[in-house]
């Protein structure tokens, strides 16, 4: 990151150290982002969090609390309801609003992808005011070539223009889907909505790990500019071949963090915190691979 | 029920108290909750009040009203217009406002389910300070799998937040429905959405009993967390079978209360009453089916 | 009507005696409602006004006043526009604003039918308080089983509700259609509705007559409740047939009135009067159809 | 005209002498409107602008506003845009801001008709207040038969509403359009579609000429009531032809006033200006046609 | 231009300086408009930023701030999110916030575009008084003959109405496209919805350069009257063979400026400024293409 102002136009001067304090709790000083995602309930149902290879802790959604409130993170995303209805109890997580949702129920093929802003900036400040909890920033996803798509970016980008008014982070997630769409994978077009994100104003835009090696994103990262990519984890792998993956993202390509939930929080509490505490090491400090893979086995 | 704190951080410090109160009323100091469900004049319009094996009670819509006031009951579910109208002779009543409703008209079969909001909370509110009555909670329908379904949980997630605003609880009935939906009573599937209300942050989901057993209700219990569930009652069946069902669903899945409509209305006054009882003396006393069957008797 | 409070508690306090004027006016104190429907120029456009066997004087919008200025009824409904324009010089009719309507050009074999709101109550309430016309209600028409039926319900919901904030009476006019209604004059279904009707909170409904005598209104009565269920008068008939029959559905199925349009205006302005005066007499002061009918001839 | 009050209702009473002083300007005290219509670089884009039979002055758009400064006019009607920037350099033109306007590029056949409300009667008051312009009044088209006529029809009623609150008139354009439509020039049509702008609450309803003599409009004049009617010149005709005929719709029919675009602005300067001077004595001094193609023909 | 007001009525009195200073600062006293587009990142996605015959430079958004900043130019046009991440780096370029954007990932072919406006003007003047950034105007796309147009055209005129009021100019861009249009490079259709745009208020239209010469354009800027026609550059040209173009555009049509993108950024920075200062010398000076051209090569 070079050494351009970090506190964008919108957040206003009221609210300067609020967000400069949100971007030091996410991202620990580093500039970069880890995002452990718990918003899957919706999108995914219950397939992400019962199953066969699923730690039977993950049934239960206290246990994305325990792990994010044990766990070194950057910030922990997930819907207002559970934050408002569980954050009594864990007061000291950095949480992100995930601000729409929609399930995976029906099928892309048979229709194109939209997902609707859930609660108002106004519900998420009060919420804020009323609980003096740490909410660092929220989220929204978009589906740029679903037709439905001009509908998200007007919602995406009043929002992240009324989180930087309140001095909150904003993340989009996006996903290029819908019939429109040939392969949602491909390196240039996963660059292209990235740079579409940079001008909807967000801080970070989470992205799908495009098809190829790690260096498949480096023209993500420069379309985006100063908005920062963060990479979805993906889940078939082994923890050793994920933090490889990521060390090479992070270095190679120059991405600034990761968004990971399934790969976490399908693992039992005490190995989900591991696993945390590895990428964070990876991510904040700078730690080669196999430093991160001896903080995932506790030594 | 855990001894975590039973307020989600939603509802604002001014409003505790009711908040509480709403709850003990609704609960009986038991965390679980017996729901009288009279909303079905619009969903099902005539058809569940008036026909064979119905009492001729129940063709005149004050005869939810009488039930809700002579029986013991967590709340009575059903629209503002009624509540208004009969409201005056019935207030010591605990009162939930169903806040969306549709008919049965159009078949899912040749369109997906869309139920959009009536009143708004302003108006609840306003209603609630005017009548002075035991309003205690709003509800809200959505259709997880419906090409409607992000317009739903956009209604439906600002209006659990608004209602916790104003101290009201806030029950989600979840029903899986339409084209992209193979079977509703997939187990998996009803943990799925019991888990998304979870998310949009209510107190209580309310879903249909799955395929299978009462411990089939289990990974939907486990999937709502914080957020309780609370069952269908279904309607063929026997008092007995009824209770002995409903007992098994609290004791073997951990649900915690019931919403039941037809099962009870469709009895003449007094049967209805003394079945409501039954029902209550189940969820709130913790009495085996056997007892429950005696008051149902009257005995 | 039993003895129950008249007064629904969406009405607050501050305007129970308006509430209590309008429905006094509407009633003339007998709790049943003659209306006179003039909200066919949209409806019908000018079919209904012009053409074989319909008196010279109906092609002018004006005739509708002169009827209701010189006849006994209980309201006069119709568009605000054409109040607000004849108004100043009827100043003394009962109005009652119909706030949607469509025409009949779109069949409903093409399309289901969709009515939206045309005023604001906010509009309503600025003509009544500058014009001091008797602005005694508000009327809105709902079709159930319409594939657009969600979006009338919420229309429909909140307009009773403002309405009786302002102590204004409510009529919801509800006819079962659209591609899923299989026999819009269905009794059972007729009563469906009415019964819809009394949970969208209003206090009157009005009803096209199901197939059948007028014991088959028995139902739709008994399911509205509190609402009490008009109907529509119907066209092919003789002034002695319709009086005849309005007397059965008053006394054999216990409605609380009628909505009259094209069989009161179609007729010549001195004729018409009678017609209603008739009407009224059956209605409000409960003569038997010989006594109307003599009313009718002008004796 | 009858001598029935000039003043609607919604009007309120502050704005009665502004409402009397629009009504004067617009029908310079002849109860009847010479509307120079303008707003067709919306409607046709510039085919009615450039092309064979033109006059060349007509391709600037301040060819209109020429012709409008310097003829007898009632009121030149056109989009708010242009008239806010034309307006400094013509500042006594008695404007009518049209609020709704499509382009013509999609066929009937292909898709039935919408056209939205642009600007909001607060910014029409806003340009008054700011300007001090004599803007007189707006209008809105309306397509009765287009499956989207109840959304407009709701546009046309609220704005009807709001322009009456502001103290200028309001001209409604009628057009039955869209595939339910099988001649939009049925006399009997037109009366219905005339009829309906009289419970929009408009003070004139734009139709187009029917099938037929001049005498087919009585039946519309009638529908309309105190609503009065205004017709469309139509365009493949002569001078001569044109006042005989706007002559007979006024004398035979009672129709009061026209409004004429292309026939007016496709002339020169000089000749569209004594074409507006011809229309104008027609219309508002009751000259007749020969003494009217004398004023055209500037003599 | 001729000597008219420069300011239309919908800028208020005490406004006025600011328009004006805007004007000015986007014209540099030459009522020319030079707009650098950069508005393509959501438009085009990367599609127009890496790729062969791309500057290496172009893949980073910051490249397009270097342009504006260190060129001479009119405004530079790109989304607010980019702006208000930049423009703590580049204060003092004249900025143009465009208001929509779609991607082209849907084709034409399979459906009508729509695109809808992202950030409101409330967002804009906060961000104008937060930043204190020279934001001198703001701009949206219309799509004239698309099935979605009559929603654009409301959003357009409403904001082109809320721009001036706040002293701001106001673009659109307008294209016509969909599956009504046969040929969106026709002259007279191009004329046709530069006259719309003049209808909605804009201060400039932006419109594709139509089939045949420069002097095709006469048409439209003809039909846009006061509102000032620029050309899009088009892109496979030599810089010559633009600069001869856009000469002729202004000479011979009188069009009052252009809009550059492509043809600006996809080349190194330092050739991207000379490009820019002669297309400006060209614009604003008035040089001939000779003279423009050495300012090219740095001469």
């Amino acid at each position: 990151m070079n050494n351009h102002s970090p506190i964008p136009f919108d957040v206003p001067a009221t609210c300067h150290q609020i967000y400069l304090d949100n971007l030091q709790r996410a991202t620990q000083g580093s500039g970069r982002l880890m995002l452990m995602a718990g918003d899957q309930k919706v999108e995914h149902l219950n397939d992400d969090f019962v199953g066969s290879g699923i730690a039977e802790d993950d049934g239960d959604p206290e246990h994305l609390f325990r792990i994010a409130a044990q766990a070194r993170i950057g910030v922990f995303a997930t819907q207002l309801g559970l934050i408002a209805r569980y954050g009594p109890d864990y007061p000291d997580v950095p949480y992100l609003i995930k601000l729409n949702a929609k399930t995976h129920l029906i099928s892309t093929a048979s229709r194109d992808p939209v997902s609707l802003q859930w609660h108002t900036l106004e519900q998420v400040a009060r919420l804020r005011e009323d609980s003096a909890l740490n909410i660092v920033g929220v989220g929204y996803t978009i589906y740029p070539g679903s037709t439905y798509e001009s509908q998200m970016y007007s919602e995406a980008a009043r929002l992240v223009f009324e989180a930087h008014q309140l001095g909150l982070l904003a993340v989009i997630w996006a996903y290029p889907r819908g019939e429109a769409v040939k392969n949602e994978y491909d390196p240039h077009l996963i660059a292209g909505v990235a740079g579409l994100v940079a001008c909807l104003g967000a801080d970070f835009v989470k992205v799908n790990p495009p098809d190829g090696g790690a260096d498949k994103l480096r023209e993500a990262v420069r379309a985006a500019g100063r908005t920062r990519v963060i990479c979805a984890g993906g889940r078939e792998t082994t923890v050793e071949a994920f933090l490889e993956r990521l060390h090479a993202q992070l270095q190679e390509a120059g991405i600034a963090g990761s968004a990971t939930g399934r790969n976490i929080h399908q693992r039992p509490l005490d190995e989900a915190v591991r696993f945390c505490n590895a990428i964070s090491a990876l991510t904040f400090d700078n730690v080669d691979p196999a430093r991160a893979l001896a903080i995932y086995h506790g030594e």
